[in-house]
Order: C-alpha cells, then sequence, then structure tokens
C-alpha cells in the first residue's frame, strides 16, 4: 500500500495537470489509526524480504533497509514539486503523524484524536515523525511530552501549539478549508508556488547563509519566466492570470 | 535606496554612541507595501548593471548577482551588532517581512495587514523571507500556509504564532513599546547585550555542540570586560550602572 | 556543587532501576535564583583553578576551560539516557533556565518568575541557555526580547510561548503533575521511550536526511527487543506490560 | 541506458550471492568517451520528457528534473551496499569520472587518458565529479586544474595524485588486480565490509562528533554478528572463515 | 594596502573583459614576506580604528572587527568569480599562504620557500590559512607539522603534497606556466569555467546530497547557454569557438 | 588500561609544565598489535558491565555505551590541548591506527607494519579509524582499500599517501625525529601553538565561512597576550623568547 502512495504521489509531483494535492481519509472514524500491526510485525518484515536471518547483525540489515524503504515512501509528499495539503480527523494515530508531517499545511477537526503511538507498542517511531516534529512545531517540550507519553492530543491542542493550521468543527468543515485553500494556490503562478515549497524546504535544513545562496541560484531561472509579467499585468489589470502547465 | 539602507545600518553598528536601533515606516498607511514593481522588474534588473545579456544563462549570472546584493543590503540588520527593533504598521507586505526577518525584535499594531506577497507576482520570495521564517517562527505549517497562499493575516495573528513579540493598538503605542524596550537595553551593558545578540544568531543556524564551543570562546574575552565587577556593584547598591561605550 | 549535580545524573542515566528523573527546587522562594555571584566572579574562577594569569590571553584560556566544564554539568540532563522533567516555580532567574533548557518536559507555576537575567550582571548566558532557547521555543522574536532585555516573564507567559508543557497554580501541583507524566513514561518501554529521546534530540540539531539515515539504523538493533511483542499483546489483552530493566 | 545501469547496480546491492563489484569498460579504446552529445544535447532532455516549454523557468525545472535523475542513476554505485571496484582504460571522459568516482576503489592503467571533459563543451560537470573530486583527491589545486581546463592526465598522474589506488601497464594487468582485490573483499565478513564502506561514506560527510555518534549505533546491532566468533576462530586456527550470506 | 587588493579582485570579479587572473609578486626575492609587524601590532590595530579601549572584552570586539575585515579583503579572490592563479617565489611567508590559499590554482618555483609564519610571532595564522589549509592538502598530518611549527618548505615539498599544482625551475618559468593556463582557461567557455569553480567550491564545504543538489538548481540555468551549442559545433568542426562576454 | 591512558592524556592537557607530548611503544617489536581479542569479546563487554541482557536491543544499547566510552577514551589525544606527536613502529594494526589518527603529527619507520585490521576479527572499525581515516588522509580510494581489505602497508607507502609526515629507517632515528619536533614546537609561543591546533581541528569539521568566524572570535582574546611583544623583539633581537607558562 505505501509502495503505492508514493508512486501516486510521484506521478501527481510530475504531472501538468496538477497544481495542489490533498490527502484525506475515508470514512468518519479515522484518518488513520496507524500501522498494521500483524503487518508490521518482525516476522512480517523477514518474510516480505523472503530472508530469514537469525544473526541480529542480519536481522538489522533487513530491518534498515526496510524501515529505509518504508521511510522513502512517506516522504514522497514532501518531496513532490506540488503543495500537498493534509486533512485529518477522528483517530490519527502513529502513521497519521508520519505522513501529515510531510505536507506542506496540515487541517484537522477540532475533535481529532492525535497521539504519537509508536511508544505504546514498544517502539520509537521510525518513518519519520521524530525527525520531523522537532522542525514543525516551537516546541520542544510538547514535542516530547507527546512523543514520549503516547498521550492523546486533541485537533484544538494542535492548532494551538501549531502543528496544524485550521481546526474545523467538521470533517465537512475540513475539507472544505483544504479545498478552498487548494483553489488558492492553484491559481497562482505554478512557478511562484513551487519555488516557494522548495525554498521553504531548503530553508529549515540549511544554514541561513547556505539558504541565501541557494535562493538565490534558485531563482536566477525562475525569475526569468513569463509568469511575472503575466501576473504583475493581472494585479494591475485586476484580472485573473493564467500560466503555462509546468 | 536599499544600498543606502545598508550604509546607514553597518554605520550604526560601529557606531560607539548608539545602543540599540528601531526601523519603522514613515505615515500611517503603509510600512512597507513591498518592492517597486517597475523598479524591480528584469528590464530594470538588466538596466541597472548596464548590460543587456539576451542568454538565459548569462541573464541568469546578472539576476544572481543582483538578487544576492539586495539580500546583503537587508541582512544588514542581521549582521548589525546593535539589536534592532522593527516596528511595523498599516500595509507591511513583500519586503516588509523580507526586512523585519532580520530585525531582532518584531513590534506591530493589531491591525497590521501582513503577507508575503511575492507568489502573487509570480515570485518566490528571495530577499531573506523564506529562508528566515522558518527559523523565526516555530509552526512551519503556517509559514507555509502564509508563503504559499499569501494571504493576508493580522498583527494579532502574527503575535498568536510568535512572528511579532508584541502587537499594540495604534502605531503611537507600537513606536512608544519599542523605545522603551529600546531604552531598557541600552541601559545594559553593551559587551552583555550585543554578546547575547551574536550568541543567539549562531546558536539558531549551528548544532548545540558547536554552539556551545563557541559560546565558550566568545566569552572567554567578554567575560573579562569590568562591566561585570560594575553590574554587580549596581545590583547590590541599587544604583544604575555606566558602562563604556563600544 | 554542579559537578555532583552531574555525578547523580550521570549515576541515574545508567542505573537499571530508574526510568525517570524529576529535577525540582526545595523550599518555596525560589527554584533557582541564578548563580552565585561571589563564587562565579573573575577572581573566583581563577582562584579555584590555582592560577594568576594577568596575561588577558592566557586568562582567556582559563576561563574557557571554566565554561565548558560548566557547561557539561548543566549538559548532562540533556545526555541523560532517562528523560528528565524540570519542575520550576518562585524565582527561577540565570541558570534556571540553563538547567531546564536541558530537561525532556519543562512543568512550572503559573506565578514562577523566569527570567533569563545574565545581560543584568554584564554577561552574555554562557552555560546554554543562549544555545538551547532559539531551539526548544519557536518564536525568535520572543526569544530574544527575553534574552536582551533580562525581563521577568510569568509561568504563563512561558505556557504560551511553549517554553514550558504545563503551568500549574502551585508548586504541589506542578509535582503532582511531573509524577503523573514521570508514572506514565515508567510504565513504558524503556527501548521505546529511551529511543524516542535520542532520536528527537538528534532531530533537532540534525539535517531532515540524515535524522532519517540515523533512526533506520538506531532502530535496526532497536525494533528487535521482545518489548515489541510484550507491548502489542498488552495491548490486545487490555492488560500493563512489563519490561526488563535497561 | 543509465536507467538500466542503476537497476543493475541497485540489485547487485541487495543480491544475497554478491560480495564484491567490478565495474570495468568493454573493448580496447576507451573505458567511457563521455556523453552522447546528441542524446543530452537540450532538445535531448526535453524531447524525452516529452515537454517542449518556452519559458526559461519551465525549460530550467525539466533540467533539473533530468540532472536529478542522472545523478541518482551514476550514485547507485556509492550508495550500493556492496563495494565497487572501477577498473578504467583508454579514453575514459567526462561520464568516466562521475562514474569512477562513486566507486569505492578505483584502479586504470597508466596510459590511461582521463579529462573532466565537460568544460570543453560549455558546461560545468554536473552528474557528480564536481561534488565529489574534492572529497576523494586531496590537493584541491589538482582537482580546480584539472576541472577548468579539462587537460587530459595519466593514470600514472592519477596515481600520483591518489585519484587512483593502482595504475597497472596493461587492462589485463587492471582488471587482474580489481579482481585480486574482489576476491579478497569476498573473503571477509559482509557485515563487516558493508558496515566498514557505510561508516567511511558517512565519515567523508559528516563532522567527526556525527560520525562517532553513528559509528557506535551501527556496530551496536553489527558487533552482535556470529561473524566476529567465526572470524576470530578461524584467526586462531588458521583457516578460512565461511559467513552467512547478507 | 589589503583594502585596494579586495577592490582590484571585487572589480576583476565583475568585468565582463576578463576571463581569468594571475596573482604574482614583483622583483626577485620575494611573493610575500608575511605581514608587517609593526603595522599588525596591537597598537597599529587600535590606532586605525580611533579607538582606546583598556577593557580586555572592548579590545577584543576591537580586534574580531578588524581580523574580520582582513579576512573580507584576502577571501575576495576565492568569491572572485574568475579563476584566480597564483605563483610564488622566493619568500612566501605568513600572509602568502593566506594569500594563495584562496586562489583557485597555485604554482611555485622549485626553490619557494614556505612557511607557515605566524606561530614565530606569537600567533595563530587568523587570515584564512588555518581555515583553508586542511581543505585543500589531503594530508594533516603534513598541515599541523607546518602549521606548528612554522618550518620552512619548499616548492618541491609544496607539490609533493599537492599545495601547489605546478613547481618550476624559475620565476619567469612560473609565470610562463600561469600564463599558459590562463590562456587556456580564457579560451572556454565563461559560463562553464565560472559555474565549475563556484561548483568545486561549494562541494568543498557542503555534503554530498547538498553539492548535488545545488549542482542541479546551478546548470537548470547554466545549460540554456548558447555557449553549448557553439562549443559542441566548434569540437565536431575543430574550430575555436568564441563565446559572449560575462 | 585506555581508561588510564585518558587520564593521562588529560592530565598532561592542563598541566602547565608540558609543551608536547610523544606516544611511542615499548619495545622491538610493535607499537600495537591491537585490540585484546579476549577482552574486547562481547561476554568481555557485558561481563565488564555487570549486564547479562538476552534482548539484542538491550545488549545493542551496551555494546553502544561501551564503544563510545572506548571512543571517549582515544579521541583524549584530540582533545588535548598540547600538540601530540605519535611515533609508530614494527607491527601497527587496528587500535594503532585509532590512536595515532588522534594525534597531531605521526611519525613512523620505514619498515613499520599497518593495517586496518578490523574487518578480519568480522568488525567495521569503531574507535576512530574510519571516521578520521578519510579527513586526514587525501586519497578516498586509498582509504577505502585499506579499510575494506585489511592489507598491510608499509611506513614508505603511510609517507607516500600523506598518513604520516617521516618515515625514518630505525625506531631510534623516528624517536630522535619526534623529539626534535617536539622540541621546536616547546620553544614557540604556548599561545600560539595551542591555538593552531584549536584552529585547524576546528576547520577540519566545519564550513570555511563558520571556521574564519570561529578563529576570529577565538583570536580576539588570543592576541592580546604578551607572547606577541615578546616573540616579536626576540625574532629582532635574534634571542630565544621566554613564554608564561600556559
Amino acid at each position: 500500500m505505501w509502495l503505492e502512495y508514493k508512486t501516486i504521489i510521484d506521478t501527481l509531483s510530475l504531472s501538468h495537470d496538477v497544481r495542489a494535492i490533498i490527502v484525506s481519509g475515508a470514512g468518519d472514524r479515522a484518518f488513520c489509526s496507524g500501522l498494521d500491526v500483524q503487518a508490521a510485525s518482525q516476522n512480517g518484515v523477514f518474510a516480505e524480504k523472503g530472508l530469514t536471518p537469525t544473526d541480529p547483525a542480519r536481522k538489522a540489515v533487513s530491518i534498515k533497509r526496510h524501515v529505509q524503504e518504508f521511510q522513502d515512501c512517506i516522504s514522497s509528499a514532501e518531496k513532490c514539486e506540488k503543495p500537498v495539503i493534509c486533512v485529518m480527523h477522528g483517530i490519527s494515530f502513529g502513521l497519521a503523524i508520519d505522513m501529515s508531517s510531510c505536507a506542506d499545511i496540515r487541517i484537522c477537526t477540532s475533535d481529532t484524536r492525535f497521539a504519537v503511538k509508536e511508544v505504546d507498542i514498544g517502539l520509537a517511531a521510525d518513518i519519520g515523525t521524530l525527525s520531523r516534529l522537532p522542525k514543525i512545531v516551537g516546541s520542544f517540550s510538547w514535542v516530547k511530552d507527546v512523543s514520549l507519553s503516547a498521550r492523546i492530543f486533541s485537533g484544538d491542542e494542535a492548532l494551538r501549539v501549531g502543528f496544524v493550521s485550521y481546526a474545523l468543527p467538521t470533517k465537512q468543515d475540513a475539507i472544505a478549508k483544504a479545498l478552498e485553500v487548494a483553489k488558492l494556490l492553484a491559481e497562482k503562478s505554478p512557478i511562484a508556488v513551487q519555488g516557494t515549497k522548495e525554498l521553504l524546504n531548503h530553508a529549515r535544513d540549511n544554514k541561513l547563509a547556505d539558504s541565501l545562496r541557494y535562493t538565490g541560484v534558485w531563482n536566477s531561472a525562475a525569475v526569468q519566466t513569463t509568469d511575472v509579467e503575466r501576473a504583475m499585468l493581472s494585479g494591475l489589470k485586476k484580472t485573473r492570470p493564467t500560466f503555462e502547465k509546468l
């Protein structure tokens, strides 16, 4: 399933007809209730590789390969050239945090029940939650509290600490908000929107001087776009610009 | 104008009579309504360099030089040895965010209308906003939301997410607050204040171990100052210390 | 005293009977009112080393050694393998911030009076506050405001900006909360809890790709633990798992 | 072709029957005479993507995607879990340097004619040569000389500066040497060999403290291997150990 | 004098008529016999700033400003967009190493007498030698030996360890070699040459993945140059291409 | 034994009577023939900790603690404030490389028999060799060759690739050379020598801009030393300066 998820996101990333992506969960109960315990159990890991190592070092190699492949699948939304909006509702445990942490904008319902649940199954979360939370939420004390305790926190708490940008009353409202934001982004210059995503992701991980240098080089090609003229003219004429596909 | 801005900040940075700097906007309408579209248009960029390259690669070199020079001008407030307080009001679009992101402390009016506006003219912001916002505001979802959508956000929202430290009712109040903070900083040991600014900026961009190491070396000279004794004595005697210029 | 503090924390870090640590202050007046001015004065520094250098460069070497030793003592809580909860109340100045910034979860009373006080004695804080605050609180404007001005901020303000996770009415309440959290953490798999602390600390200081890579390698050994099976079974059976000491 | 190259290397990387890989060129004339100019021309790049952008910014996005895909193909040898030995002879221009820079051990004939040839077709090499040469050859003056001038250098010069480990008289000798080394590596514990490759690659790119930390975590699983006991016993008994596949 | 040096290099960096730069010394005795001891003495430093601080911390600030300004002057050759070749002969002490370490290609006479001389005047070299030597010469043991001991090493030794690319019998020969290399570089596409310098400098200081990413973005604009077509055609037709100025 | 080694080095590091340190091996046969296989075997590791974990994850924690403690012991020579010269002869396997890689200057006999021997006992070297070799020897192909193959290389080969600075005919010669270098370093300003070591180690691990910044701050205290005046005067008067202890 996660390999398919990556394939879909990678395809949308390069699809010329796509300007923004919304990821949401089916049904009312849960966005994602976490990893399928059975499938992810150690035997599962080894079985799907066709290996049955007994040496702890060889097991470790097999596990590392599996974790890295899983990380790659989930990270696809972050690497996706198009902006990704994640809408969460109901139960949003474990993988829900891994997945949504890779999105650009997070939206949820007020009563979403979040948890970094992995500690409760004897694991440190390894598909991205622990790597990304300290970089996307400002309070390190809060990040450690929820990650170490696996306690449930609500959509409203998620909004207060900045994990999500919007907490709406119902799933319908949250989807509507996501569509509104996605529509807004889709109307902008794709050169500008995709460049902004790339530069923000680069900035988060790099020193200021490196980020400024990279930005200058990036824009040395990007500002040669005809979108600048189109956008400026539309701004002056109060019309809506149209931009070439990307 | 931006070269002059840099010259002024660089001069104040080394001026022995200055202890703190306040940057604010003239008039009631705007702190800064963004880049002068005409001047910044591509032709403008090339014209001011006396070049008319048609080769996209040579245009790119010219653009990169221009962006880096512009970044250098705006970054001067961050590199300035003295603390810089930025007071914003009214329209504060585009360059307003670039400029204020370099300041140490941001203050605004509640009704300031902020926007990372560049996307609306077909550009990814390249004078520092995208490099600095992820490092000065804790919610990455919020940073991406406002940067990708170019939506307007108020001074109150800016306070809630931590972009500014104070949002006051009127421009007059905001200026008064800035003066109060500036006066407070000006009474402290300049060795302590300027060292604190330097070490915080270094810490933001470096690993913890590197920051601690740098801090130890920095203070190995700084704590030899006579300001420590003066400050301590004044603390005990409840008098106001005076410190040598720096 | 700080060497003893390090010895205690280092011992608890490896003690097989310890699952979580709470650091709090004795008495009602203060968690920590800051460095003992007399002991920390320059003469103090040199005296305790048995050196009386007059050369500013040799003094600097002596100061650097002293600062690094002090940093090492305070940093022990961060390096400690077990989660550390810090409970603050009353006056919490200077070293209180250095110390608590190393803890994983910070709890305080609403009326705690915090201050990054060092500027008021002519110093830039050098035992860790300036290195850690930009990485544990999301608003850089707030961090600079309190660090440059040495102004007092309350427990409630600390909660609002995310410096602490909980602000309770009384010290008794704060301690109770800390015990509740500590008890919760102590019931979890120590492999999972200690791995989570390590991976979050690593993530804070490293690029995303490096953090993901490290996480995969870390868990390649960690998920071979029998705790996973125990935790999963307990989860299914709704019983409380017991885990081997670590 | 390069996508196939990556597929082959990726397959060998995980193949349990492979212990070491040798990459060499067919025929006598050349290991690789560089990129196929026709295929790599700009039109070629755009054509194979099915895009015909005229906007310089959209062209840039297309080029960037192409370069990154090409880099990924060539980098596969560096990421390959098994050690890769590259044997070069005859003309070894452009891509020959990109490819061989990713190998672990480089071997050539004395009369190999190397060149970082890209400058001569109006390009800065972008498939890895400029990124890797400064990290695999110690003399930065030499690296810049050959990269800026595109001048031809011999196998003997490559040996003198450390780009290759062995320069042999003939291609046959070079292949024989590679087989000798490969055979030697294949007899060792694969846990030890593959761990050594991973840790050296990590060390090259990371600070010392980070490398030591990563090494400790890596080996915390790896030294639990039964290979240690087998290797030690064989060492004492002067027999040749056999190790499980990996 | 060093401010003038920077002005000259900065001007040549952007001058459209310049393709390569050679820095050499006048006369037969020395390329550079090191810093003017009198001018650089502490009093000198303070005097030229018009300050007479007695406080060690304020002296330190003044020294730091002076060192950074000096570093900026010397670093200009490294930041220069055009390739810089440094030719050394005779005495080449102290600043000679600082200066030449910033050049791209180093050439000397066999009997050049080099020394990292600063230790002999009670100083750790601070204008760039200690920062750059470990990154431009592969043997760290050699770098430490000459830097700690201040011992003299010859042009031939410099060639052997890779500090220089060529050691010629006489100054005349060395200049002739530099002119030959400069002429060669001047005939190449300036887009390719200047991009190669930039990418190599970036690679030296960054992780591999960051270097590859930056390279892709850099070339996304650069390969749109008409120089590629011109160079390729000239290659096929065996003619010498001409390239637009940059 | 290694804890004692660290204690000795740490003591010499701060001893005011020491200016340089030489580490050499007793007897004729070996500098170090590598780890005591018995002591380092897994049981050994667990036994000395008083633990008998069977859980692979708990074993991993125990191993990691042990490796880090061992790394700390060996790294003491690198962190030592005084320059350390390592003299090797005879068999210099495994730990011999770990230890000597931490020294500042390496000297050996021509017939020293070196080997990164760990692969032959089923291990990736984890006490520092793999972390340091890529940073102290320029040829990455050579580093990988000797680390992956565990093949023996001579003192002469070590000199050729830059691992050592001097290869002398006999152990007596090598010791004499070390004493000569140590005597030379001991006559210099300790402020200058120790600063040079610190700045070179910092430069190796940091980006150029960070190294230059650190250097400026370091020297802002260091150049206030009276050693500068003493050294300069002695230079002018052709006398030997004496410097205060450090």
